[in-house]
């Protein structure tokens, strides 16, 4: 099988000649490559540039030999793209105007991606056309929830008590941010899929935090609305909600094709919650990757024992950390490559 | 039923007149009574000082009249007591030389806590004999695995991955610190017992971070032996894991008469994967109090009819935040003693 058939074929839980790879943040600053690109532009720039996104995309393919390839840009563009500005300094993504009024999220503008995020959906047709069957192309846009929690609190949180006060005193306004920003993040998924893009995944990393209901309310609707989009436009859908141990079957829900876990709970756990429907990715802990590459391959071989050969997609639990020896990564990637042979 | 009889019949999964309630941190910033003490002395002081220690626990129960009287600490004063200079600032507890090597370890000294806590155990009988019946005295320890975290990580962490890489890498390191932070949390939990606390909760909140089979080894033996000590000693345990829901069945597995359930999981869930052996406390999520009463009334009813009305101990899910109205903590104290009339 080619990269590209394998990893859709696990997306859609048909038999694979092994399991498929990659790491969420692949592209990005463990990598020497990368750090050399990052050196002479900033972050905001380098999601800019269509050459220069194509290229750090291309970098952890060129490397190591994953079986998917996501496009380097950052949840929050999309959001720029809706008229609120956005900062990234070294506590993440900041926003200098925060919304929480009808007022605000009514300034916020649906516009159209292929113009407003044109620089990714050139990155995007460049790396696709560079990868030919090397690794599939993926596509992300953000949560309408996690999108919301940055405008609303103004960059990251621990509690996220100013956009929850809005959910439980103003969801008026909750709801009709969480509405813009789907329709959006709709339009732009399936812009993403036209430019080449072969699965979306949908980050709602933050989603996680809320109480079962409140993710019901809050959350599921407008996952589902951007899953939904995703799908008629003829590609797999993945979620990602950090912490969704206690969410899995509100997660089945959204219709997704796969669910991406995170490492606080055992797969074999989230396949018997999630159903035979859906494919799982996952879910070694990031920081394993702080350790040697021979504990790096005993959790990922534990990781393909948990979920099983079919249906499932190895991936982190989270995003790759930037100390992360290159020898580890390396150790991640090629687990599945000798699963085949002797422990 | 007077209170402590209720909580400690809820704690044991005995019938009650009604769902007994009590707050994390119920003794705290959001109470203007408690902000004037802490206008005359600061954090340690406070800890240190049995009087005041005393006072501030008690306040909530004067106000509100909760059914369970926690008492006024910090679970890093163990730390302390073992060796390890604590600092206070706003971002949490600092420590000044992080314990990274089998040498830092074993420099940690397992003091008698009747004399290196002894403030403790004296705020403890105060405010037993303060207390009459009016609420059970429940004292509290960290659990190993998060003293653990905070004395590696030298703070408080997003990632963890300084005392991850530990457990991934020297692993009989961890061990080490690991065991003796049990040992001593075991004899600390006993003297609270013997200074009058009715039962104890073990503060593990980090461990929920943790990979299943992570906590199944660096989390739950340490927990097991600090939930053993309060048995024996005769009281309830009660366990609180921030994150819980991907490992249910391992916190069930530590022993320990009641669980203590965070909001990201429905209370339905939690009791079919705890089974019946178990009584749960919580779950509301502390931001639902930064709302309005009669939003905070419909969550705590809502947790009373998820959870059932027996092994129940209404809670919240974290300690309550410092910004909750006072009216808001109010409704939450009065649902359960609402909960037969009509709604």
């Amino acid at each position: 099988m080619t990269a590209p058939e394998r990893f859709l074929a696990a997306c859609k839980r048909m038999p694979v000649d092994r399991t498929p790879v990659w790491m969420m943040r692949q592209a990005g600053r463990y990598l020497p490559e990368y750090r050399a690109v990052r050196s002479r532009v900033d972050f905001l720039t380098l999601c800019r540039s269509p050459d220069l996104a194509s290229e750090v995309s291309l970098q952890p393919i060129e490397r190591f030999g994953m079986d998917a390839c996501v496009i380097f840009s950052d949840i929050m563009m999309a959001v720029e793209a809706m008229g609120a500005p956005v900062s990234f300094g070294d506590g993440g993504p900041h926003i200098d105007e925060p919304v929480r009024s009808m007022a605000a999220a009514e300034r916020l503008r649906v516009t159209d991606p292929e113009t407003s995020l044109s620089y990714t959906m050139e990155a995007l047709r460049i790396t696709r056309e560079a990868l030919r069957d090397r690794a599939a192309l993926v596509g992300f846009v953000g949560g309408p929830f996690t999108l919301a929690s940055y405008l609303v609190e103004g960059g990251g949180s621990r509690s996220y008590a100013t956009i929850k006060t809005m959910l439980y005193t103003q969801s008026a306004v909750a709801h009709a941010l969480l509405a813009k920003l789907a329709e959006f993040c709709a339009l732009y998924a399936v812009a993403q899929v036209r430019a080449g893009a072969q699965a979306v995944q949908v980050f709602d990393t933050w989603a996680g935090e809320l109480s079962p209901a409140a993710y019901e309310e809050f959350a599921l609707p407008y996952q589902t609305k951007v899953v939904g989009a995703i799908r008629e436009a003829g590609v797999p859908a993945i979620i990602f909600v950090n912490g969704c141990a206690g969410k899995l079957d509100l997660l089945a829900q959204s219709n997704a094709d796969v669910v991406s876990v995170d490492w606080r709970l055992d797969l074999r756990n989230a396949r018997e919650r999630l159903g035979p429907g859906v494919a799982v990715q996952g879910n070694v802990d990031p920081c394993i990757l702080l350790s040697s590459p021979l504990v790096v391959s005993a959790a990922a071989r534990e990781a393909m024992d948990a979920a099983g050969p079919v249906g499932h997609v190895l991936n982190l639990g989270h995003g790759i950390l930037p100390p992360t020896p290159i020898e580890c990564a390396r150790a991640f990637v090629e687990a599945p490559k000798l699963s085949g042979l002797p422990v």
